[in-house]
C-alpha cells in the first residue's frame, strides 16, 4: 500500500530538515504527522493512541533541540511514532512491528536518534540523569537532556528513586510530564489525583482568591487591601509554588501544566528552558488518541487497537468463519470471577494492566476485591504478600516480562514466607509483535531458582481453569505460579467443570516407543501436531506434559528415562535454567544415560514478529519439533 | 554470661505486661531496655545503633496498640531488638543472629508479634496495607495496622508505589516515618533534604512571619495588621499544609515532627492516632545510636559494630597475631580507585551501601565520580546504563540479594542494549548472620538466564582485582558481572600488579586422575583445601577454577569429559541453575558419559549462623567436599 505524506511531512526527511521549517508550517507538519500515523496504523496495528497525543511533542523538541547530540528517552516508547517518522524511518514506518521491519519501541541499534532503547515503563529519568552526569563529567556544558514520561510511567518506583536522586545533583535535564490520565488503563493512585487536582486549579491562584476573599474583597480593610493582596501575592509566590508544588520538593524547577498540542507555544516554552540549567520538569497536558474522535473518546480500545477505518476510526471486526477458542487473558478474566464467587477470600490484583490481563471483568463485577496498583509490580506483590498474611487467597496478574520488577519482592516477601499467594504470569513466553523488551523468555528459569514455590504451566484453557481452582484450595504451602502465553488458546470448549489438579504431577497424553517429547506449557500443542503428524511417517513417540516445572515429577521421568533413551524437551523460554535444564540435572543427578535435545528460547535477544515466525526461528514450532525428532532418531 | 533486666524490664515478659505498667514507668522501661541491647550487643555483635534509636517507638507502640491482634510491621527491621525484647524474646536475645537462635529481624515463624517478615527495606507499607484491606474485606473495622519506616527506606520506590495506592484507599494504617537522617550511610537525595528543612522550619510558621514581615510588622498598614495576618494564618494554615506538605500530596494526614525518644508524648499522640480513621504519616525524629555516646556521634560505625565495651561504646580490637588477608570489600574499595586513576571513564554507583562495600573510599578520593543514589537498586542500575550510553564505565556496585530488585534492569537496560556496565555483586552466597533475606543465593541462577552477560566469581583477593580490570578494558560487549563473597579473602599479598583475564576461560589449577572438581568463586578455596587433604590420602583429583559461569569455557570443559568420568561442581550458590545445571546442559548436549555430583546451596531456605556454619550444612566446606569425593570414588 502506497502512503502520502501531506505537503509539509514530504519535505522531512530529517529533524534538520524540520528545523529548516518557519514555525507557521509547524501545525500543518503535526496534522500531516497524525494523518499518517492513523492511515498507516489502520492496517498495521500498533500503539495508535499514545503516539496520537505524542505528535506536537515529538515535533516541538526536534525543532527546538539539536538531537542526536542532544539526548532525548521516550519513556516506555510507545508514543514514539512520530519521532520516528521524523528521524529518518518515516518510509519505514508501513513496517512497524513487523518481522524484518522497525520497532514498535526506541532502539539504540535502530537509529541514532534513540538514545535509549524502552519498553518498560519508567526508566527514562535515570536514563538521561545518567547521561547527564556523564556530559558534566566529559566537560559538555552545552548537551541538552530531555525525557518524555507519562503520568502513569511517574508512578512507578523507579521514576521516584530516579526523581530522588536527580533533584540532588544539579544535573541538566528536562522532564517533560505528559500528563493524559491514562496509562493504558485510566491512571490510579494519589499522584494521580494530585497532578488533576493541580492542573484544575493551581495552588497560587487559589490563595490568591482566599486571601482576596478573606480580606473582603476589598471592602473589610479598605483601599489597603488590595495592595496587601498584590504585594502578599507577588512575595509568597516563589516560595508557595516551591513547596506547594511535589516536583519543587524533589529538587525540580517545575513549569505548566501547558497545552501539549499548542506546537508554537511548546517550543517557544523548550526554547526558554533550554536556557534554565538544572533540573527542570515540564507538565505538558495531552489527550491520548487526539485526533481520531473515537480514540480520543475510548483511549483504552484504542491504546493498541486491531485494523480500523481511518476516516471514522471504527474498529474492523475480525473475520470468523468458524467458532475460535477464547484468548488464554479471557479464561481467566472469568475463571477469577467464578472462583471468587465461591471463595470469599479470592481477591485480584493487576499493577496498571486489567485490560491486557482482563481482570477488568472482575474490577466491574466485584470492585471492592480487585484492585489495580498502578505501575508499580513491586508493590503489587508485596501488597498481595500482605493480603495473604491475613488470610486472602491473592491471585496476584502479572506479565512475564515485568514480573522481572518483583523479582525480589517473590522471593523476600512471599516465598520465604510461605504466603499463598497466587501468580499469574501472563505473556509467558514469545509474545509477538512487542519484541525483545516483553518476550517473556526467563521467568521459567528465574522462578524455578526460588525455593518453595510452585511453576506450572498450563496447556490449555482447561488446564489453566483448573492450576486457577486448585491454587485457591491451597493444600499447599507457599505461592503458586501459572504461566501462560498472550492470545489464544485451542479450546473452544473450554468452560468445563473445576478439578483439582495434583500438585507436582504431569500426566502422559501419548506413549511411543522410539523417544519421547517432555513439554511445559501452550507449545506442548506444537509437540503434540508434530507427533501427530510424525505417527503417520511411522514414528512412535510418548508425549508428557509435564505441568509442572517445580516441584517437577520425579516419578514421570523415572518412567521416562527408564522407557526411553532419547528425550527431546520443549518449552517457551530461554534454555539456561529452565525445563531442559532441570531434566539434564535429573539425568546428572540419577546417571541415567540417555540423549537429550532440548529445544526453546535459545540464548539470545529474540527480535519482533509474529509469534508464529518467532517459533519457527527458535526451532520449536510443529516443523522445529519434527525436525528435530528426526535428527535425534538419525544418529 | 549472665544479663540483668533493671527493675522494670524484669516484670515485663510480654506486651501484655507492658500494657499493665504506669504510664511513668515508660521511661525507665526504655532505660532497661537500651541498657540491655547494649549489654548484650557488646559481646554478640548485631544491628545495635538502629535498634538503640527505636525502643521508645517500640515500647509506646505495644504500650497503646493491642498487638498481636494490631498488625505491626517494621521496615528492615534491623530496629526492632527493642520489640523483640518486648515480645516474649527477652531472655532468648542473647541468641540474636546465632546458629539456632533467634532471627536479627522480624520473622512470621518465630512470633506472633511479628506480623510480617523483614530484611531488606521499604516493604512494610505496601505489607500494611495488604493487612488493612484484608481487615476491610473480612468486616474488621477495629484492627489497626502499623508500620514504621525510616527516612532512607522511604526512599526506595516500593515505598513511593505503596504510598501512592494506599493514599488513595482510605484505608486504615499508619506509618510511622522514623526520621533519623540516616540509613546506614548518610540518607541521600532530594527527599532527604525535603525532610530536613520540613522539620527545621515548618512551613506554616515560616509562611506566617513572611507575612507579617511583609506586612510591615504592623506599622505600614496599621492596627489591622495583626487582624490580617491572625485572620490569614488561622483560614490558611489547614489549606497550606495540606498542599505543602509531600504526604499530604500523597492522601496521607501528615502528624509531626515529633521528638521520638518522649515516650510518654509518644504513647499519647499514638493514643489520638487511633481515633483517626485512613492513611495517616506520624513524622517522628530519632538518634541513630541513643543512649551509647559514640554510636550517637558515628551512627555508621555504629550501624553493626564489632565487640565494644558496654560503658563506654570503645570498639574492641580484634585480636591479631597474624597478618590476615583483607576483605573483599577493601580490595574491590582501593581497586576502583586505582582504576579510576588509570581510566578516566570510570565511575562507581552503590545503592546507599558505599561503607558497606567500600565505596566509600573513592567517594572520599573523587566525588565527583563515586555516586551513592539512595536505597533504590532499579535506578542505580538503569542510571548506570544511562552512563554508559555515553561513554563512562560504570562499576555498579550491589550486594547479591538487594540486585534481585534490579533484575528487570539488568535485562532491559543494560543487557538487551549490550551497554558495558560492570556490577559487582558484594555478599553473593551465603552472608552468615543476617540469614535467609541476605544470602546471596540465585545471582549465578538468574545471571545465567540473561542473553549477552558475563558472569564471572574470583576465587581470591587478585583474581577479583583482575576481572576488574578486564571489566573496564572493554574487550567485549555488553554488561560484566563479578560477583565475591562477604568477608576476608585468602591472601595477605593481593595487590599485585593488574593483568587482563580472557573472558570465558578458567583454569586448571591442578591435574588429578580419579576425579575432577569445578568449582566457580571462593569455595574453590575449599575444594583446593579438600584436594591437598585427600591427596594425602592417596587420591588424585583434578581441580579447575571456572571463573566464568557465562560464557562458560566449553574447551576446558571438554578436557575435563576427556579425562574424567566422575565430577564434582562446588558452588556457593543455589544448585536450582547455577553452575551445576550448566555442566549438566553441557554434559546432555554434548552426549557425555559421566558422574556428576553438585555441591551447592540446596533448594531450601539457609538459616542464619556463622558462614562456616552454613557452608557445612549446605554440605560444600572442606569436609563436605572430602565427603562428597569419597562418597563419588566409591561407587
Amino acid at each position: 500500500m502506497a502512503y502520502t505524506y501531506g505537503s509539509i511531512l514530504s519535505k522531512v526527511n530529517s529533524p534538520e530538515d524540520l528545523r529548516q521549517l518557519p514555525e507557521e508550517e509547524l501545525p500543518t507538519l503535526c496534522q500531516d504527522v497524525r494523518k499518517y500515523i492513523i492511515e498507516v496504523m489502520a492496517n498495521n496495528p500498533g500503539h495508535l493512541a499514545a503516539s496520537l497525543g505524542a505528535v506536537e511533542l515529538a515535533v516541538a523538541i526536534h525543532y527546538v533541540y539539536n538531537t542526536p547530540v542532544d539526548k532525548l528517552v521516550w519513556d516506555v516508547g510507545h508514543q514514539a511514532y512520530a519521532h520516528k517518522i521524523l528521524t529518518g524511518r518515516r518510509d519505514r514506518f508501513p513496517t512497524n512491528r513487523r518481522y524484518g521491519g522497525i520497532s514498535g519501541f526506541p532502539k539504540m541499534d535502530e537509529s541514532e536518534y534513540d538514545a535509549f532503547g524502552t519498553g518498560h515503563s519508567s526508566t527514562s529519568v535515570s536514563a538521561i540523569l545518567g547521561m547527564a552526569i556523564a556530559a558534566r563529567l566529559q566537560g559538555d556544558l552545552k548537551r541538552q537532556h530531555i525525557a518524555v514520561i507519562g503520568d502513569g510511567a511517574m508512578t512507578a518506583g523507579m521514576a521516584f528513586e530516579a526523581m530522588n536522586h536527580a533533584g540532588s545533583t544539579g544535573a541538566n535535564m528536562l522532564i517533560i510530564l505528559n500528563d493524559n490520565g491514562i496509562s493504558i488503563d485510566k491512571s490510579v493512585g494519589a499522584l494521580r489525583k494530585y497532578l488533576a487536582e493541580f492542573t484544575a486549579s493551581r495552588t497560587y491562584n487559589r490563595l490568591r482568591d482566599k486571601i482576596w476573599t478573606l480580606l473582603g474583597g476589598g471592602t473589610r480593610y479598605g483601599a489597603n487591601t488590595r495592595a496587601i493582596v498584590k504585594q502578599l501575592g507577588a512575595a509568597l509566590k516563589g516560595s508557595l509554588l516551591k513547596s506547594s508544588n511535589l516536583f519543587e520538593a524533589m529538587g525540580f524547577r517545575y513549569f505548566g501544566p501547558v497545552d501539549g498540542h499548542d506546537v508554537v507555544k511548546l517550543s517557544h516554552l523548550l526554547r526558554d528552558l533550554k536556557e534554565i540549567p538544572g533540573p527542570k520538569l515540564l507538565h505538558v497536558v495531552t489527550k491520548k488518541g487526539k485526533g481520531l474522535e473515537k480514540a480520543e473518546l475510548d483511549p483504552t480500545t484504542y491504546h493498541s487497537p486491531g485494523a480500523f477505518d481511518p476516516e471514522t476510526g471504527e474498529l474492523k471486526e475480525e473475520a470468523c468463519s468458524q467458532k475460535l477458542p477464547p484468548k488464554y487473558q479471557n479464561v481467566f478474566g472469568k475463571t477469577i470471577i467464578e472462583l471468587a464467587k465461591m471463595n470469599p477470600q479470592v481477591v485480584g490484583i493487576s499493577p496498571a494492566m486489567p485490560t491486557g490481563c482482563s481482570l477488568n471483568m472482575m474490577m466491574k463485577v466485584m470492585p471492592e476485591r480487585a484492585f489495580d496498583v498502578g505501575i508499580a509490580e513491586q508493590h503489587a506483590v508485596t501488597f498481595s504478600a500482605g493480603l495473604a498474611a491475613e488470610g486472602m487467597i491473592p491471585f496476584c496478574n502479572i506479565y512475564s516480562s515485568f514480573m522481572q520488577r518483583a523479582y525480589d519482592q517473590v522471593i523476600h516477601d512471599v516465598a520465604l514466607q510461605k504466603l499463598p499467594v497466587v501468580f499469574c504470569l501472563d505473556r509467558g513466553g514469545l509474545v509477538g509483535e512487542d519484541g525483545p523488551t516483553h518476550h517473556g523468555a526467563y521467568d521459567l528459569a528465574y522462578f524455578r531458582a526460588i525455593p518453595g514455590i510452585i511453576v506450572s504451566a498450563p496447556m490449555n484453557e482447561q488446564e489453566l481453569r483448573n492450576l486457577m481452582y486448585t491454587a485457591q484450595l491451597r493444600n499447599h504451602g507457599g505461592p503458586f505460579s501459572i504461566r501462560y502465553p498472550r492470545g489464544r488458546g485451542v479450546m473452544t470448549e473450554w468452560n468445563t467443570p473445576f478439578e483439582e489438579i495434583p500438585v507436582g504431577k504431569g500426566r502422559k497424553l501419548r506413549e511411543g516407543t522410539d523417544l519421547a517429547i517432555l513439554s511445559i506449557g501452550h507449545p506442548g500443542n506444537f509437540a503434540a501436531a508434530a507427533i501427530d503428524s510424525l505417527e503417520s511417517e511411522g514414528y512412535s513417540i510418548s508425549h508428557y506434559d509435564m505441568r509442572f516445572l517445580k516441584p517437577i515429577d520425579d516419578e514421570l521421568l523415572h518412567e521416562v528415562f527408564h522407557l526411553h533413551r532419547k528425550i527431546i524437551t520443549v518449552e517457551d523460554g530461554t534454555l539456561k535454567g529452565g525445563l531442559g535444564s532441570a531434566v539434564a540435572e535429573f539425568m546428572a543427578f540419577h546417571g541415567y544415560d540417555a540423549r537429550l535435545k532440548m529445544l526453546g528460547i535459545p540464548d539470545e535477544y529474540i527480535p519482533h514478529g509474529t509469534p508464529e515466525e518467532l517459533y519457527r526461528d527458535c526451532g520449536f514450532d510443529v516443523e522445529g519439533i519434527k525436525k528435530a525428532v528426526r535428527e535425534l532418531l538419525s544418529v
